[in-house]
């Protein structure tokens, strides 16, 4: 049986996004991760388990870059979205990182002590 | 000069969807558009212009069929999203549709009454 597959997307809960805002910022990481990574063996177990996306919450910038950073170390897909600064958040703020598309085990690995948004 | 693109996620407001859940609903209309409509000459528009996003809101799924109908005899690419219904909302239920990736004057003429999200 094949393993599970995934794309985590964590989004900064420390900033004041509204929920149209929040899910502009997850899809733009989600789009970036898809397209970017559809050539993977990871990309395709994850089309066809019907792209599994799983929305956490991280309450900070350090915190958000330290968890991409362990995502890289681990062998995983990391792709950040900086905001361009029109609305809401100043430009260039990091809102969210897309983690994978990935093998589900290996993910939770590294975002497991993370809470639903 | 190129026209504008753009892709619109219309997202129905009045299903008892949290911030995290109307996310990875957005994130699975973006990305299925983006897929699917990559080969497309409106999708290489959209991605030159940095893969402009707006999330807007719609009251029933009535509302949310009709604009999705109106979209598509209009020329649009359209992808209606519809939950698992593992958690929050019922298997099945239409949550969201993206349009687009399409030309911004020609999705405005069909979601142009809608307010953002």
């Amino acid at each position: 049986m094949e393993r599970g597959a995934k794309l985590v997307v964590v989004v900064r809960a420390d900033l004041a996004m509204g929920k149209g805002k929040i899910a502009a910022q997850v899809a733009h990481a989600a789009v970036t991760a898809a397209l970017l990574e559809q050539e993977t063996a990871a990309f395709a177990a994850w089309w066809r388990a019907g792209q599994p996306k799983v929305v956490l919450r991280i309450g900070s910038e350090a915190a958000l870059t330290e968890i991409g950073e362990r995502a890289k170390a681990a062998g995983l897909p990391v792709h950040a979205i900086r905001d361009a600064g029109r609305t809401q958040v100043s430009a260039g703020t990091m809102t969210c990182c897309a983690i994978g598309p990935g093998d589900t085990e290996q993910i939770d690995r590294v975002t497991g002590a993370l809470a639903l948004l």
